[in-house]
């Protein structure tokens, strides 16, 4: 374990590694790492920037003794989620990160896992912080990161209309459930965030978010920053049956170590899916289809919003199971697991 | 001490204050706190993007029981002051926060004082986090900050050029001081960016830093950027007699509470000063004098930039005293006290 200052830190891993194989860095108006700020070059006319924070901390967020690859690639990761749910295309992020020391081999595969996403979708690392904490006190990664959008076309939660059909990306409960075991995942270690599709979604999806905090609360945010926008009452009508579980989860019910109640538990709202939900008007359906197939994405339809009849039903999300009965007492149990980083897990 | 969750401390405390006294939140195109990433409205025609980030550590860079509205003007001012050295105007800013617990009225007075210093400089807040962190953890304040500036007149470190003059705003050394005696003092504690000042030496200085580091590393790393970026051999010789030291230091060496040497040791190297220095053609003497009038703001010339006749002598800082005289044992100090994160205070 080597023991570096700031400025070698600076100088040894980070500066020259930014810059490669990141255009924007190469722009004769654009300045990385090593000044008071960064400069990034204008964006092209009629696009306007997106902007997104996430901090992980050690033990909250990650295990202590994760693959440090992996932990780069998640904290660029779940900022880049966030742009892909406003259907913008990653320019520059920044990070800050409070260690109480710093060993080198660990610091190595923690960028090289970092780059290799920041690579991947041509987003550049521009500037940050490094402090020293106290021994003993948890490890915190703050990024930043933003992208560019179309102004007029960003994806708001706040766009959903009675009458949309609600889609989710990919499949959902493996993370949760690692969680649960204190295990590793593929999805929770290396969530891919779902850039291609949040453009796609461009001009055909209504309203989008990430799934962070779980399918659940995630469209119940939705749902509440579109009846405060719209003031109409909407909610959403849910049908648990469609719920696209992860291979993992597939896996423990059919080999019984799950309930198909449980494993739906995990999957409506179990959290770090890093997924996009989104809601899209019924004639998009084909069109959303092709992008399915056209992406290599799995889109699922698991739901409907409709417009509520009693403003007191406003925002609240009813699952049904395959028979079409409304179960409540797992919707209660949905409610409850809701994820709130204030509660403890 | 009431436990808040994390939507509703979202709702409660940030997203209205937020907005108050921005115009950026009240355009169309923007977007503040509350969905998965924030809309910037596009820039002004030929302006680029300055981008800046900070951590700040309880324990490290605040007292833990520093007022909490100093605390909260302090975390975006030493952002804000990033922005200045770059003659960027501030637009907005993201603030995550990890903390073990929240209080109403310590939030209170945080935000009071976040807020206040946010609409004076018209910075809008659009997002962030909250994340728990364990009980006994040192809290943690990151920022990210971004301004405009017109492109090709941002203010960087690299462009000092040989017989330029050293200007610094305002005086220094009586952060350190206090530091150095754990005393609360006004300027370390509420540290106000140099922003007009940042903006109005746009065309003027060839290179400028904000002094956070201490004035002779910050020098350094301006030296250091210009070599780098010119090819020069650039150093610089500077008039010790000439700091302007702060009125806390002045009265200490008056009360000879502090000889004249060790008050110059925490002016040329205390860090935590966010004064502007600056290197600019002796031919702008004059304008940058009445700049001075013009803003209320003292700038002191003092020094210069030579070009080094040897390449060893590359990125120096030479201190001459009141008799032209180099003191080789107190420049040797002022290099030993380089303020880096990593060895700790």
């Amino acid at each position: 374990m080597a023991s570096l200052t700031e400025f070698d830190f600076i100088d040894r891993f980070l500066k020259q590694q930014a810059a490669q194989g990141q255009p924007l860095l190469a722009h004769p108006a654009s300045l990385g790492i090593g000044d008071d700020a960064a400069l990034i070059p204008p964006l092209a006319a009629g696009e306007q920037l997106a902007v997104t924070s996430d901090m992980l901390v050690e033990g909250r967020h990650y295990w202590p003794h994760v693959d440090p690859a992996a932990l780069g690639h998640k904290v660029l990761a779940v900022n880049l989620s966030d742009l892909a749910a406003m259907g913008a295309q990653p320019l520059a992020f920044t990070l800050s990160a409070g260690l109480s020391r710093i060993d080198d081999a660990w610091l190595t595969a923690f960028l090289q896992g970092l780059f290799a996403l920041a690579r991947q979708h041509q987003c550049a690392l521009v500037g940050g912080d490094t402090v020293g904490i106290p021994s003993g006190a948890p490890a915190v990664f703050s990024v930043t990161a933003w992208g560019s959008v179309p102004v007029g076309q960003a994806l708001r939660r706040s766009g959903l209309q009675g009458g949309d059909d609600v889609w989710v990306s990919g499949h959902l409960g493996d993370p949760a459930y690692a969680v649960s075991e204190r295990r590793c995942d593929l999805k929770l270690d290396r969530p891919e965030p779902r850039l291609q599709l949040g453009v796609a979604l461009r001009g055909v999806a209504h309203a989008a978010i990430d799934v962070s905090d779980g399918l659940h609360a995630d469209l119940g945010h939705m749902l509440r920053a579109s009846c405060t926008a719209s003031g109409q009452s909407l909610c959403a009508e849910m049908d648990s049956s469609t719920l696209p579980l992860g291979p993992v989860l597939q896996k423990a019910v059919a080999d019984q170590r799950l309930t198909a109640k449980e494993a739906l538990l995990f999957a409506g709202n179990g959290g770090d899916d890093y997924e996009l939900c989104f809601g899209a008007a019924a004639h998009h359906r084909e069109t959303i289809e092709k992008l399915a197939h056209d992406l290599g994405c799995e889109l699922t339809r698991i739901g409907k919003i409709t417009e509520a009849t009693q403003a007191a039903t406003c925002a609240q999300v009813v699952w049904r199971d395959r028979k079409g009965e409304v179960d409540t007492a797992w919707s209660a149990r949905l409610e409850r697991r809701s994820y709130d980083h204030f509660k403890g897990s």
